[in-house]
């Protein structure tokens, strides 16, 4: 198949490899035209702008940072609206506004053109991996079109609902993740000023009902004191302003949603955004002068 | 083992089946006669008070409702304490504040006795199947003695550190669980608002880092919209209780646990405290005219 590829961040890089190695034809096109010359002699096929790369492709896919760099690639100047051709299909696997996907679904229809929502959970090692859990929003028959190409690069694909839907997964999951986070964190700092032994509780309740993936990995580097970023905390903090930004749209009060929201906040002013979620636990130490 | 075995709730009645099951001589003081009347037929001896219990036993389990009662039935009038042999161990496997089995500890300790406060997690269901996460606080050689008794309740059984890690511990599991579960009810919300079918949100993140045990059992029962309670939401409102009163000892803020502890005010509140905690969700529906 042959392919477009925008966006070459910390998950993009290595999802992309995975559909070179996997023997499709991949092109791609970068803001920064150093990190395309560094990729040309992986054997990518490089374009002069996003239109050039629709031009030439099935699919494209983009994962990027945020609803706006979306449209500014899909109906900006020469943009992939200019160069798709009948039937091409725009899978964005970025974690965008849901109503940003649901518009862009929208006018791509309006064109005959396709959109596929396609966010994913999994960090950097699930793109790394090929782990990824991917939350489709599309019409049926446009999913079916890419399923191939999207189980290349995750290993469970939902198909949610329409356009939009996805997103409105990946805001769950991010709100549902991140407040887990907070909860980890908020269990390590009572143990820690009780004087109890934070591995233990872990242990401890990764047997029992609050057992999650959170406190196993994030609990882990809570207990070690390793800050360094697998996902950078920074886009968390984005993530929460679309969820929030969303819950307000809609008139849905959504109470933890809003403190963690807070949380994160304090963490960016403390100068963590570049450090791990796990830095929420020094956000709690920081307010009760806890350790270090 | 001689074992006594105070409390026949839904818990407990199970839990003490397990004993008498695997060989254990088994007696029982209960403060209602008629529940003591109803399994004196199955197996159980019965004594006239928790004096009485003791004197007979080499290990007393308790498992009720609050702080009080364990004191009480440590230290009140004909308690464990009078007629506790030499050597004898009070287990206690209730949830209560970590402050009280600090205290209860030392008090022991002062006559030669010992305690191990053992709160579980698992429910009614872990309860039943013997799988219950038993999280320990304890001397060690005390918890050796009893640590065969209490693998016959449980499939986890970890050593947190001495009298009171325990519960500091369950603590933790509560503040994990509980928000999870406000979490999981926000998303569902969420997805609700948002027109999206919850059914698949909920299973494309149990594909993805936000995957739980939470999400699998409550979001299972929110998606189901089945509130008939495995554990009561009242018993969560009243470990919240214990949680921020720990905290506000110990000049330790807790946002988000703060914040659904309100939450499971407002539950209490609308009426839904004999209802199962996925009630969480009916909560925010109530706030935002959601449905039903």
């Amino acid at each position: 198949m042959r392919v477009g590829w925008i966006g070459l961040g910390v998950m993009g890089r290595p999802m992309a490899g995975h559909l070179l190695a996997a023997g499709h034809d991949v092109a791609i096109w970068a803001r920064n035209p150093a990190a395309e010359a560094l990729l040309a002699n992986q054997g990518y096929a490089l374009c002069a702008s996003p239109a050039e790369l629709a031009a030439r492709s099935d699919v494209v896919i983009t994962i990027v940072t945020s609803s706006a760099d979306v449209e500014g690639l899909a109906f900006g100047s020469a943009g992939l609206a200019e160069g798709f051709g009948p039937g091409s299909v725009h899978v964005d696997m970025s974690t965008i506004a849901p109503s940003m996907a649901r518009s862009l679904g929208e006018r791509y229809a309006a064109r005959g053109l396709a959109w596929v929502d396609a966010p994913v959970s999994g960090g950097e090692a699930g793109a790394r991996n090929a782990t990824l859990a991917i939350m489709a929003g599309a019409e049926a028959g446009v999913l079916d079109r890419v399923r191939p190409l999207l189980l290349t690069l995750g290993k469970t694909l939902v198909h949610v609902g329409p356009p939009g839907a996805g997103q409105v997964a990946k805001a769950c999951n991010q709100l549902v993740m991140v407040a887990a986070i907070e909860a980890c964190a908020e269990a390590m700092r009572l143990a820690a000023a009780s004087g109890v032994d934070l591995a233990a509780v872990r242990t401890a309740l990764l047997g029992g009902s609050a057992t999650s993936r959170v406190m196993e990995v994030m609990g882990d580097r809570m207990v070690r004191r390793d800050f360094a970023a697998g996902i950078e905390a920074r886009l968390h903090h984005k993530d929460f302003g679309l969820v929030l930004q969303e819950a307000v749209a809609l008139g849905c009060p959504l109470p933890i949603a809003a403190q963690v929201w807070q949380q994160l906040n304090a963490l960016m002013g403390l100068g963590w955004g570049r450090d791990d979620t796990a830095s929420l636990l020094r956000v709690l130490e920081a307010e009760s002068k806890g350790q270090p």
